[in-house]
C-alpha cells in the first residue's frame, strides 16, 4: 500500500497526489439524497491519475465544515466540496470554508457581474438571495459554471463546488485539467466463480509475491452463490501482468482439486 | 441545528442520540464500487430516532482506519463499519479496529464454532482463509450474519459489519433494535417550480419565525429548469405544521408576483 504517510506533508516532487473530498448536506444524512458526487469524483481522480484518500459527509454545520476542510486540506494535495454553495439560508459552505481559511467571505465583484448579466439576459430578478451565490472568500479563483453561472471557487488547495450532480460534474470538469497529476494507476479484473473462502490463502501468496501490484478481492453474493472479482491494480504494467499470470495459475490449480 | 457539540460528550441523559459510520474499501475510493450502505444507513438511523452526522469513506489502510474510528467513537454515541471483514488479505478492519481498542485480535471461539457448523454443513473445506474471518477483538460481542455466517461484532459502541450490501443489511437488522434512541425528526416536503434564488429570501424568514424546525431547500435541475423541494423537518409535528403553512403562505405570495 503505497500511500503517504497521513502526518507528513507531500512533497513536491512525489509522483503521488492525493485528494480528499467533502460532501456537505444535512439531506445525505438523513437518507433523503443519495450522494453520487462521491463516485463520480472517484472514477475522475482515478483516471487522470490522483489518488482519493478519503471522502467524508457532513452537516449543513459550520463547525463540521471547518473540521473537515481543515484537516483533509492539510494533508492532501487537493480537497474538493460539494453542497451548500446554493443561494437559501442553509447553504453555509462558502462562508464556512472562508473561516477555516481566516479569510473574510463577501460579494464577490467577478461573480456579481457574472450572475447580474445572466439574469438580466434571462429577465429574471437579480434578488438578495441570488446575490448570497456570489459570495466568495478574499482571495480566491472562480471556478466557472456553465450550466447555471452561479460559480464555485478554489482557495488553497480547496475545490468548492456545487451539489447538484450535473453542476458538480461540470464544474469538475473545468478543474481536473489544471490538476497535478501522479502515478496513473491502471488495474486488469479478474471474475472468478470462488468465494473468498477458497481463494483467500492463495492469493496472499500471490499478493506477497508481487509487492508492486495491490491486489483486491471483492466478493459478490447474488441469489446463493458467492462469487469474487480479483482485481489487480499498480502503476506499473508489467508488474500488474505478472501478478496477472500467478492468479490465472493459481485458478488452474484450484479448479484441478 | 439542535448538534451537539463535537468536542464535548454526549451526557446519558440526552435526547439527541448520534452516529457515524466507516466506509472502508480502496474499491469505493477509486470508483469501481459505488457505495450503498451509508444511504441504507442513512435512512435506517432517521426512522428509529438516529442523527447520522458523519460518513467517511476510507482505504484500507490501518492507520487511516484507526484514526477515523478513535476520532468517531470518541464523541458519537454510535459508530458503524463497513467493508473489510472478509477472509483474504486485503480484508483488515477488524485487526485494525482491535489496534484503535488497543487489543488483541485473535480467533474467537464462538466465531469458530459458528463457522465450523457452516462449513461442515455445506461440505466445504474450512481453510485458514475462512478462520480469518473468525478473528475479533477481545471482549467483542458478535453480529449474526444470517447470510453467510462470517459474524461483524460489535466492540465498545463500534459496531463492525460486512460490505457485501445485503450482509450489512442483514447485520444491521439485528442490532438496530438495540440500539438506544432519540427523539424521531419527521418531515414534510413541499415541491415547487421556483428555483432556490427566488424563494431564498423568504423562505429564510421562515426559517428563523420557525427556530424548531430545520428548513432545507434542495435544487434540482432536470433538463432547462430548477425546481426545490423544502424539507421541514423537527421533532414537533405542530411545528413542522406552523412552518408548513408559513411556507405555503409564502408560495402563494410568490404566485401572485
Amino acid at each position: 500500500m503505497h500511500r503517504p504517510d497521513m502526518n507528513t506533508e507531500i512533497p513536491e516532487t512525489s509522483d503521488i497526489i492525493t485528494a480528499a473530498m467533502i460532501v456537505v448536506g444535512d439531506e445525505i444524512l438523513s437518507g433523503r439524497t443519495r450522494d453520487t458526487n462521491a463516485a463520480h469524483l472517484a472514477s475522475v481522480m482515478t483516471a487522470i491519475g490522483v489518488d482519493l484518500v478519503e471522502v467524508r459527509f457532513v452537516a449543513d454545520d459550520e463547525d463540521a465544515i471547518i473540521e473537515a476542510v481543515n484537516t483533509l486540506r492539510a494533508r492532501n494535495t487537493y480537497v474538493f466540496t460539494s453542497g451548500g454553495i446554493g443561494p437559501t439560508h442553509d447553504d453555509i459552505t462558502a462562508d464556512s470554508v472562508a473561516k477555516a481559511f481566516g479569510l473574510p467571505c463577501d460579494h464577490d465583484e467577478r461573480a456579481l457581474e457574472v450572475l447580474a448579466t445572466h439574469y438580466e439576459t434571462k429577465g429574471v430578478e437579480f434578488t438578495d438571495a441570488r446575490k448570497r451565490m456570489a459570495r466568495i472568500p478574499e482571495g480566491a479563483g472562480l471556478i466557472d459554471n456553465p450550466i447555471s453561472k452561479a460559480p464555485g471557487f478554489l482557495i488553497g488547495n480547496v475545490h468548492v463546488m456545487a451539489g447538484v450532480p450535473r453542476i458538480f460534474e461540470a464544474m469538475l470538469d473545468n478543474v481536473a485539467g489544471a490538476l497535478r497529476t501522479g502515478r496513473k494507476l491502471t488495474s486488469k479484473t479478474i471474475k472468478c466463480t470462488y468465494g473468498e473462502g477458497t481463494i483467500g490463502v492463495p492469493l496472499g501468496k500471490v499478493q506477497e509475491n508481487n509487492p508492486d501490484t495491490i491486489i483486491g478481492s471483492y466478493p459478490k453474493y447474488e441469489g446463493e452463490k458467492f462469487s469474487t472479482d480479483i482485481v489487480i491494480r499498480g502503476a506499473d504494467e508489467a508488474a500488474i501482468d505478472k501478478a496477472y499470470i500467478e492468479v490465472e495459475a493459481m485458478l488452474y490449480d484450484l479448479s484441478k482439486r
